[in-house]
């Protein structure tokens, strides 16, 4: 086994494009300079068709929970009051980030595995008239679910005054983002899922409502404050010291999101939850999201007991040198999650469930050999 | 469609593996300075292992081709004759290289996809037994065939005092070769093959007696003259300037080499061809070479007819971005070939399988998804 080829197939990070590595090879530039003051604007600049936005693209160092507590820190005070949508670990995270800065907040809580409705979120706003923010995941990571971020914008839009703020760490970049035309006030994400780049980056979109409260609000926290970046950026530069590398491989991938087109981009991530859907239904795996409310980023599955997840993922690591996901929290041990966003394409898919369905077999599942990549190639071939 | 993700699976140029390109990026020194003498000696010292030598091994900045034709600039003369063993496009290319210099090549033909048993040249030798050497293809990349060397040289060594001269560009480093206990004379290889380097390094071995004739030999050609380099390696030199950065990334592939070892990378092989082989024959696609001379490197496919091999190839390309080879010569436009060396391993073999059977089904050969992949599997996992 080639110790340089390991197959990551966790919902991420995800793997390094060649041309993205190399283009974060090049040598270093001062931050402060003409050459990377004009990278940068110019990138950020390009970030904006992936938020579907005109609003300005923020990069922060930092990673997907900086970017979530920049969601919380710029818009709200201690005793304000919030509605956290929960349908996983994530959903938890920005209710825990939320109560460190003395902020009410109200969970709306739906069992892992399901999504967060309008009828849902409807009735539990009608409740608190009073909440300044509604927190909600794009693709909850822990559970392979998509919220259904428009018709949620849509429903709070209609019944509060409340900025919508969205994590969508582990899918913008490979789902479709209309932040302006849905009526989301923040968009925050990552760099190291569909981004496809190393852990380090976070981008933060806000709307002109959001901006109403971010310039009224007094900050709670320095590193984090919008409003200095905000400052920095008409100056196309960052108040604190750039990530420069990243920087120079977040423009080659943008070469390369750009090439292939959001549309393409957006077809070839259904594509992959399609067929990884279709291979684990042919093996008897049970899927933990509906079919309506399924991640295009990343699968979860439950074997509910039938084999042994932690068996099945340390078989695919030692014998075929491929890693997938296990639970997290309550889940962790009992479920899998398999990633296919970034730099993944229809035949990665096919190589993951062989090595899964093979994998299966020798922990004595019983599964037939072959079932699950047939199904998936049926579904491949249909879209080609 | 990632335009940097090509799946290479072609019998060479391979896979580049990252370790290996990260070392060759390593800031250009020169190439008489201490370090890289150091550095160039050191490395040809661990070549010997996978030639099954004592003897030097000789590193030249020169293909595959450059490798054939020092092979036999330095052991005859014009008017000397030689028998040349021809079983494909490659062994074909000795004799030319022979006529070149005015050497009389008799040719040992046998149809491509056959190989050269030690019957048919036993009684070929008889009748010349005025002949100078002996070259022969150890896997003949054109045909997929593996011709029986250690049985080639013990037929040699019983009835000539030929030199025995091997080309194994297609698969040393990959296969057994045992240079001295087989009395072998010559060995010459390439890098771009198993060695999972770019083009560009030709590798030579010659034995005590081939020594003796080289040494009493006028040399034919001046940058080909081994003589020159075996007085530059007792100095730790080249004669001519070598090629630095290839030589930090082979230094970096025996490190790869070494941490498998060889008897494992000897099983990876051939369990990478009896897969792909199971496959194909699951799937009733004519395989050209027979289970006894079958390559371990790199597999012919020979449709006869039954689908088009050019058709097959442009789906793979087109829609997969897989890259298999087609025939050479007479068998152009005939036959495909799977590469399956180098930097490759089982669950890469299954994901080009996945793609050669999607597109047989797409250029409507009668192939049940699937089952290629299934009969892999099997194969894969008999061995794991």
């Amino acid at each position: 086994m080639f110790t340089d080829k390991m197959i990551l197939r966790i919902p991420g990070p995800t793997p390094i494009p060649p041309r993205v590595q190399m283009a974060m090879n090049q040598p270093m530039i001062g931050h402060r300079s003409g050459k990377f003051s004009a990278l940068f604007a110019r990138t950020a600049e390009r970030l904006k068709p992936y938020f579907g936005t005109t609003q300005d693209v923020y990069i922060l160092a930092g990673s997907g929970t900086a970017a979530l507590e920049t969601g919380v820190v710029n818009t709200l005070q201690p005793g304000d009051e919030a509605v956290i949508l929960v349908s996983g670990a994530f959903g938890e995270r920005f209710a825990k980030i939320c109560e460190r800065y003395g902020v009410v907040a109200h969970r709306l809580e739906v069992p892992w595995g399901k999504a967060v409705t309008p009828d849902l979120l409807e009735a539990f706003l009608k409740e608190k008239p009073q909440v300044k923010a509604v927190f909600a995941t794009y693709c909850e990571t822990s559970t392979g679910v998509q919220n259904p971020i428009p018709e949620l914008a849509k429903t709070i839009r209609a019944h509060s005054d409340a900025l919508f703020i969205v994590d969508a760490v582990s899918c913008l970049g490979a789902v479709a983002c209309e932040m302006d035309a849905w009526g989301v006030d923040i968009v925050v994400t990552g760099s190291q899922k569909a981004f496809m780049l190393p852990t380090g980056l976070a981008f933060l979109a806000a709307s002109e409502r959001a901006w109403k409260v971010i310039e009224a609000n007094k900050s709670l926290a320095f590193y984090l404050d919008l409003k200095a970046y905000k400052k920095s950026l008409a100056d196309q530069t960052t108040p604190y010291t750039p990530a420069v590398s990243l920087i120079f491989g977040l423009a080659e991938v943008l070469d390369m999101l750009d090439e292939e087109g959001l549309p393409a981009i957006i077809k070839r991530h259904e594509l992959m939850r399609d067929m990884t859907r279709a291979a684990m239904r042919a093996l008897n795996v049970n899927l933990m999201a509906d079919d309506a409310y399924a991640a295009a980023t990343v699968t979860s599955c439950d074997p509910q007991g039938a084999f042994d997840a932690e068996a099945l993922r340390k078989v695919l690591t030692k014998q075929y040198n491929v890693t997938i996901a296990g639970g997290q929290q309550h889940l962790k041990g009992k479920i899998f999650r398999i990633g296919h966003m970034g730099y993944c394409e229809p035949l990665d898919v096919l190589q993951v469930i062989s090595a899964i369905e093979m994998s299966l077999h020798q922990i004595g599942a019983p599964v037939e050999l072959g079932a699950g990549v047939k199904a998936a190639q049926e579904v491949l071939i249909a879209h080609v």
